[in-house]
């Protein structure tokens, strides 16, 4: 069994809100961070008082593994307690990563990422250098179930730049990423029709999510875009194939969501945090079953 | 002054070999890793034998994040402990990391790696994103001298899928990287005509290497594909322009050099090891200065 069928059975449970865990320092309650022996230290307790409290209303979590090389190896060790949390609570969780490199490089990073410190159930991965820096990975899918997401159109302004350029031989460059993902997707299909290895696909281009999701029948897709950066539920919506074709992530919409909540200030707590994240995690989930 | 302005004065000392240490444990002499307490520190000790060896007659170092990461937290610390030595030696390094990421996680990617416990001269970006994920490194030029490579054609196989695609409006894809990548760097030019990021490009397409390096005065290049990828001293010549514009990559012809030495077995120790990268890089120094 895939981890991606695992999404998708999970998703059906508990709708499609994956939490980003891109946890800067100072999205952390002051006197939380204050308190905390470290910066590393204060972001681990910030994610578990978070995972606690949304992982009945969220598919999965992604992590971002910037904000924890941000702190060093010390920032590097609470990645790794990180997933190691998520796992012991038994949630699905996403390394984003943006890896791409090829061949002896990425089957490195493979293990890296698919084992030992840093094990996640799915990573996400950038196709620029070509398929020999994605194709190595998909020996972890046969031998561990392991999943990835390939960056294919991305929900930033910088998007128009090289993705979204148009070819010669038709079509643009994020759907030439497409074709080349689906077929070999083909050969790693799971139990609802889902490749083990699903896109990245931004829900800020309204105009083109129906025709994208219609022609990526076999792509289960990574949702960026929502909140901080201006989609909104019905553009997620747009992306979800039958209400199950992916999951949607925010990640300073819920992690900051406390910072707009009536008593905020700089006394609060992590559980106060906590709790204002997993309304806002319902709310959005919400409003995305509303929306499909 | 920026560290691409360095690099330059490395290469016209030094010559152009950038020595990879993209170390894999089975790349060390099986006496060694025996004997060390991990395998993270056995790493870490045949890097510090081949730098000492290696340090007049190379450019620069380039550390291969992966082979590090795969090691998890341990081989993490021998990847800091690596890019801390070679500072001490005074060497310049290229963190081969590949991000590429938007907006404020470029900006934590770039602290973490132009700062802290994995400070790098350089970093290597892949553009698949687009500008927003190169551009916020730049500061970086501005307030530490920081440079980078970003990807533009590389030496690998699958660089047809994608990178060479035919654009609808003229060009491949990795020229419009190429013209994006040569206007920024056009406000932050060094010293020497080249600007504080540069591009990777491989030395294993012969017919183009001459009109891309005349196309690209003010960028200077990262040259992987010399050695076990089939790149020879002649390919790399064609993309040197004047004979300083780039240095040139290899990992494997060096760090493996001892074991087709005579007298290379099982007993060999990291000083022989050390002895053969010598003579590999500087016998690659010098065929790529009799090529120019």
């Amino acid at each position: 069994m895939y981890n991606m069928d695992k999404l998708y059975e999970a998703v059906a449970v508990k709708g499609h809100v994956c939490v980003g865990l891109d946890t800067a320092v100072d999205y952390i309650p002051p006197r939380e961070r204050k308190a905390a022996a470290s910066d590393a230290d204060a972001v681990l307790a910030f994610n578990k008082a978070l995972i606690d409290a949304t992982i009945d209303a969220a598919a999965c979590y992604k992590v971002q593994i910037a904000y924890y090389e941000e702190l060093g190896l010390a920032g590097l060790t609470a990645y790794a307690e990180t997933l190691r949390y998520l796992r012991e609570q038994g949630a699905l969780v996403i390394a984003d990563i943006k890896r791409g490199d090829i061949a002896d490089t990425a089957l490195r990073y493979a293990k890296a990422h698919f084992d030992g410190d840093f094990e996640a159930d799915f990573v996400t991965l950038s196709p620029y250098m070509g398929m020999d820096s994605i194709e190595p990975w998909i020996s972890y899918a046969e031998t561990k179930g392991k999943g990835a997401f390939v960056l294919m159109r991305t929900s930033n302004k910088g998007m128009r730049d090289f993705e979204y350029q148009e070819l010669k031989n038709g079509g643009r460059l994020y759907d030439t990423v497409g074709d080349r993902l689906a077929t070999l997707v083909e050969s790693h299909k799971g139990a609802h029709g889902y490749g083990a290895f699903g896109a990245v696909v931004g829900c800020t281009e309204r105009d083109e999510a129906a025709a994208i999701r219609e022609k990526r029948g076999n792509l289960f897709f990574l949702i960026p875009g929502y909140g901080a950066q201006g989609g909104a539920a019905d553009d997620a919506a747009l992306l979800l194939r039958e209400g199950n074709g992916g999951v949607v992530n925010a990640s300073r919409s819920i992690l900051k969501a406390w910072t707009t909540m009536p008593g905020a200030g700089d006394s609060v707590d992590n559980s106060f945090a906590a709790e204002a994240a997993r309304k806002a995690a319902i709310e959005m989930r919400d409003a995305i079953l509303r929306a499909i």
